[in-house]
């Protein structure tokens, strides 16, 4: 390792967009810390550095420059467009920096190009972590939630720079972790953004249920979100909500939500949560149904053509109390099942991958910082850090509970939703996952059946152990199989 | 093109494990055809030809004197694994064959890879077809539901050969097409397999239903498929399923369903078509939880552990001929919706790839032949090559009219599954979808309210044009946003 005489900085930021400018800023007013910083157009470099005099960042406007303005070993944080853009920026880098020098990318990327850099930058000699950075402008600028993988070794002079910037939940621990090497970062973030997505969609059905089932306004159903906020449910999601749902539009006078056009944009992490969910035999269906509703809301036109579908009138409920209670207990159940699937993703991606995610780090830093952020998250990461093995999350002593406690008015209110014709398709998906898994016997063995049938899939039997076909256009008669010719 | 002048068949097959081989002896049984086989082992071929006389196969144990024994244009239908293998056997023919020449892959393919091979191939100037082949073992011997995907002019050449093996329908027609250029049939094949999931996970929801509301044995069950067969949901999936609920096991004298471990396996196609949709926006909901069906199914180890959870005391029905009709009706709306969705994806895929694809022509190869093969296709193949411009499949006449006519059925087999614990998650999915497509509003506008609020996501208004902000955290204020800008 080189010495470094002119280093002034121990932490450089490249890409100064909203996002870069915000950790630089967030980097420099942590004790300890001096920010290098560098960007393609010079002229943002220049306008951040002017902007912000008290920050002292350091600016480079070459990568050698800036490689000599960090000390040994260099660390940097990329900051720019997920995709091609991440790997001309590793190129420069790894161009002027050293063996030991650790290069981080905190982009939205997606795990598996995390992977794959990684194991690019591994041969170099110098380290590689891929890191979720949750929280929007706002965490990045004040605290955001940190989730960061590759080596145990960067993590030695990462980890510390970046507890000085993270959230700090209520007990003042900072919002990251070594989640786990190479991708693991990435792919704990993405199942973050799927989990949020869920989230949302349950947040949005219990708004449409007690709007349509009890006729108040959005100003009254924001008292409603408010009163939630102190319980179990406590979280930035609903406290948001309530404010989202409070503000009038100053043009027209009308609540904002009635004036906002109905169509939901995304990003792509929810479906990339979904995609990767199938490809590891995880069932998420919250999540899935939660992206599927956005692209519904957003087929526009099949939805004008649809308007005048038959469907029934919907009844008023009788005591709106009482089912704006039943609409909390169904919506707090819905988020245990889809926070459940959620982790249940995590743990098939980390066995897939190798990766040694501890659960309860990962609920324990999205205490803060991040969008999912909410009292709830204690629980799961208590939960888990008594019981790693715990099979499912929604198995816990706690959450089963709680889901027993609410499974009566989940399913009044999912059965309401369906006679009146209101779409609750999170609501009820999560409701249908609780009883597909503690059914008993499932109709998957008429599956089974079905492709023995058509297929010559093959079964397997309760009562004994091998592999069997049914010769359905023979004799019927049932042969065992060697699994291995088949 | 060479004189060949030893040329004596005018198709080939490589690969001549049981597809391969009984797509050879298909095509050798149809006048006009004598038929070329090789396989990588010789013994196959061997024992292929020596078992069928009557089929006249030339084999070869070369490629060189394959293709020398195929009369040019040379056309060769590949039946090897899909991967890997496929791409060694397209370089052996690309060597041995000529400009002009055709190449098929008749196996399992992903679409993708069929891009990729179809233009790599056509650098040669010969061409390539992807082909998606359906009907299992027995429809590869006596008539498959054919999907080649590839050149105009290669279809002229291929196209009356692949007529004479597929399958036929009632009015006598072959159930192959041109689906379209490069990747489109096994796009479309792709599609016919996510729809067959959601197919089979309505029937298993049906059946589950019945038995568990009315307490019928599953013979008894297979009787009320048999009668059903006989309706609108007249298919060889309905078919099928009656014969294996009327199956016992001959060991313990019990139904086989009963005996039959009920997890339920997954090739693979289902996952993809999910993971497309994603990619593409489509919300395909039956699908996605009839794969995620099949995923919870498999999840051995938290079903053990979930078998406590509290659950509903389920009540018998009162009148069990209603409660089995309204499952009827419910499962034919649950397939309209389906069905509507899967063509929805082809339309996308259609659009995103360059492909035209004729709705009505898909849907009437899939009236004979493929495992979803089903009176109702004709229905839909009248619906699409009346107007192919219609927004939705269930927005069709007939189908928005059965779909009216079955709604208080459904509402109330889904309510009635909800409030007795019963998991129905693809009818109670299509219900939601139904109810969210026909919807005026939907609370989207919350999700894009709190997108805006936590990552200045913007939005629209359903007054005026342009794209908006809201300074949540400053004045509250809205302000016009240039998306360029964002």
């Amino acid at each position: 390792m080189s010495e470094n005489s002119s280093a002034s900085a121990n932490i450089g930021v490249v890409g100064l967009a909203v996002m870069g400018s915000n950790l630089a800023r967030n980097l420099a007013s942590r004790e300890g810390n001096t920010v290098a910083v560098y960007n393609r157009s010079r002229y943002r470099t220049d306008e951040l550095v002017q902007a912000h005099p008290e920050a002292g960042l350091v600016p480079s406007f070459s990568y050698k420059d800036f490689a000599d303005s960090l000390s040994t070993p260099r660390t940097a944080i990329i900051m720019v467009q997920a995709g091609k853009g991440t790997d001309a920026v590793i190129d420069e880098l790894v161009a002027v920096f050293e063996p030991g020098d650790i290069i981080v990318d905190g982009g939205n990327a997606n795990f598996q190009d995390t992977i794959t850099r990684e194991a690019r930058v591994r041969e170099t000699g110098m380290h590689f972590v891929g890191t979720g950075i949750s929280g929007g402008e706002e965490g990045a600028l004040n605290g955001p939630s940190i989730m960061p993988g590759g080596s145990v070794e960067s993590y030695k002079t990462l980890g510390p720079i970046l507890e000085t910037i993270a959230a700090r939940a209520e007990d003042g621990a900072p919002c990251v972790t070594h989640v786990g090497t190479d991708g693991a970062g990435h792919f704990v973030k993405m199942v973050h953004n799927g989990i949020e997505y869920a989230d949302m969609q349950l947040i949005a059905e219990a708004y449409d249920l007690i709007r349509r089932g009890t006729g108040k306004t959005p100003a009254q159903i924001a008292d409603v979100f408010t009163e939630w906020n102190q319980g179990e449910l406590s979280s930035y999601l609903i406290e948001i909500t309530a404010e989202v749902l409070r503000q009038v539009d100053a043009e027209t006078g009308k609540p904002l939500v009635d004036v906002i056009l109905d169509q939901a944009g995304a990003k792509g992490t929810g479906a990339w949560t979904v995609q990767n969910a199938l490809d590891l035999g995880v069932p998420v269906t919250g999540i899935a149904e939660a992206v599927f509703a956005r692209s519904l809301s957003s087929s526009a036109g099949q939805r004008a053509a649809a308007q005048t579908l038959g469907g029934p009138s919907p009844v008023a409920v009788q005591d709106a109390d009482a089912f704006i209670e039943d609409v909390r207990q169904a919506l707090f159940a819905s988020k245990i099942v889809a926070y459940s699937q959620g982790f249940d993703e995590i743990v098939a991606g980390a066995a897939k991958y190798g990766w040694d995610v501890k659960k309860g780090e990962i609920a324990r830093i999205w205490r803060a910082g991040c969008i999912i952020r909410a009292q709830f998250l204690n629980t799961i990461s208590d939960v888990y850090t008594e019981n790693p093995e715990l099979p499912a999350l929604l198995l816990a002593p706690y959450f089963r509970e709680h889901l027993e406690a609410a499974q009566d008015s989940w399913r009044r209110v999912v059965a309401d939703a369906v006679r009146n014709g209101i779409p609750a398709p999170a609501f009820s998906s999560s409701l249908s996952y609780y009883d597909g898994l503690r059914s008993e016997r499932l109709p998957a063995a008429l599956v089974q059946g079905q492709r023995d049938f058509f297929g010559a899939h093959t079964y397997k039997r309760s009562d004994k152990d091998g592999t069997f076909h049914t010769l359905w256009s023979g004799d019927r008669t049932e042969v065992a199989q060697d699994p291995s010719t088949h």
